[in-house]
């Protein structure tokens, strides 16, 4: 058995989440019944780096199989681009042995999208969160700040989960405007349920002038989920990369700042 | 009575088309349950400048309809937005006594959206028409050229109609490159059956080299339908606007060109 890694782009706006569930329409479901159907076997299983929830998106999330088919990788897209449903698409295929698309990964990057507009934009409703207002994104970016490097996230996640150790560290946390549509990018070690969504409903409040920037210590100090803000839509969510090694986190990293 | 034109963006992915129809989701379907709601009535009629067919899009489509309310034309679209379904989206009212959408339509505009990517984009299936080699567009725009004017288009449309007179005057059409982002704009006294998709199907043919622009002339001349190209997917095609006056066309006109 040869152990493949692929990447998958995926609309989530037609699923009840990444991960296989009963009577619901899932990335995973649907990923190992094309994997299933070119095995002819009745099922097969695969491993994602981690879930999504309903209705957020993935750009380039990594899926980890073991297959005793002999298909060269670059095969690989097009074979199960075949089977796939049309809001799921597989970008490309590696070897990936003695790797696990969980257990492996370095480090994740989602990022978070925003439309500001006074007038209602129906066609990106389900890929933008839309904002009717412009929110102060020079305190967004200061609030922000007080998160990078590490911390104990519990005051900025869900704690609907079995997950103990809420350690985790950010890496970076860019604010982008490019008119009106608005990017929050985040990088970091791993990230809790409803981690992404809950930091950026928590940074539009600061934008919005309802909650202050220099109250994030406070906020993380404290470990009270109740105390953050509202999680923001999961529309706008979108799992972005995944990087299994030191020097790929670092390449992207150089890549974005301005100085490189 | 008063007579109220309405504007409407809607996303037609989610529609068996514009017109009302028994056991199918249709935009006309969801404009009439709204106004009926309003009206406290079983049921209101509404007359809209055309029709669409399914998955084509609306991006500001008039209709009228008659009402005994006198709400004022800024209230309208709120009023109406919140009893309308996320994929619809009532953008201005005005008043519109004595006069009717679809008899008083001077002429319309469509917009055909195109993307140039070898990568499938998911995100944006039901939004462009996506192509993966680039046509020539130089060429494309020869043989549009071709249908400037009063021209029967009986080769260029469906026969599926039971529309008689199929001459019609086309004002303006013009290729727009913008990067991968394509984009032709039809501007014309009138639209038959699905001709805005086979013009453009036959225009692609045309860019990929597989007809010739100097063939146009002799392909309305022949009026018959299986000379032209394929009728290209609806899923890239929006009726943009229309226009209820020489000068309200003259001044769109105006703002499209150079020189202006």
């Amino acid at each position: 058995m040869n152990r493949m890694l692929i990447h998958l782009a995926y609309d989530g706006s037609g699923f009840q989440g990444y991960q296989k569930q009963p009577n619901a329409r899932s990335v995973q479901g649907e990923v190992e019944r094309a994997l299933a159907k070119m095995h002819k076997a009745a099922s097969w299983p695969s491993v994602s780096s981690g879930r999504t929830d309903a209705g957020v998106h993935g750009l380039c999330q990594p899926v980890h199989f073991d297959t005793p088919l002999s298909i060269p990788e670059e095969r690989w897209p097009r074979a199960l681009n075949s089977l796939l449903p049309d809001d799921i698409h597989v970008q490309s295929a590696e070897p990936f042995d003695g790797r696990h698309a969980r257990y492996d990964a370095e480090a994740k990057e989602y990022v978070y999208r925003m439309l500001i507009a006074e007038e209602r934009d129906i066609f990106r409703r389900h890929y933008v969160h839309q904002l009717r207002q412009k929110p102060d994104i020079t305190a967004m970016r200061r609030a922000a700040a007080h998160w990078l490097g590490t911390h104990d996230f519990s005051a900025l996640s869900s704690p609907r989960t079995d997950v103990v150790d809420k350690v985790r560290t950010m890496y970076a946390i860019d604010l982008e405007e490019n008119g009106p549509e608005w990017t929050i990018r985040f990088i970091g070690s791993g990230f809790l349920y409803q981690m992404v969504r809950v930091m950026t409903g928590t940074l539009l409040e600061v934008g919005y002038g309802s909650r202050r920037a220099d109250s994030m210590p406070a906020l993380l100090e404290g470990r009270d989920r109740r105390t953050a803000g509202k999680t923001a839509p999961a529309e706008g969510l979108y799992l972005s990369r995944v990087f299994y090694s030191p020097e790929a986190l670092e390449r992207h990293m150089r890549g974005l700042s301005p100085e490189a």
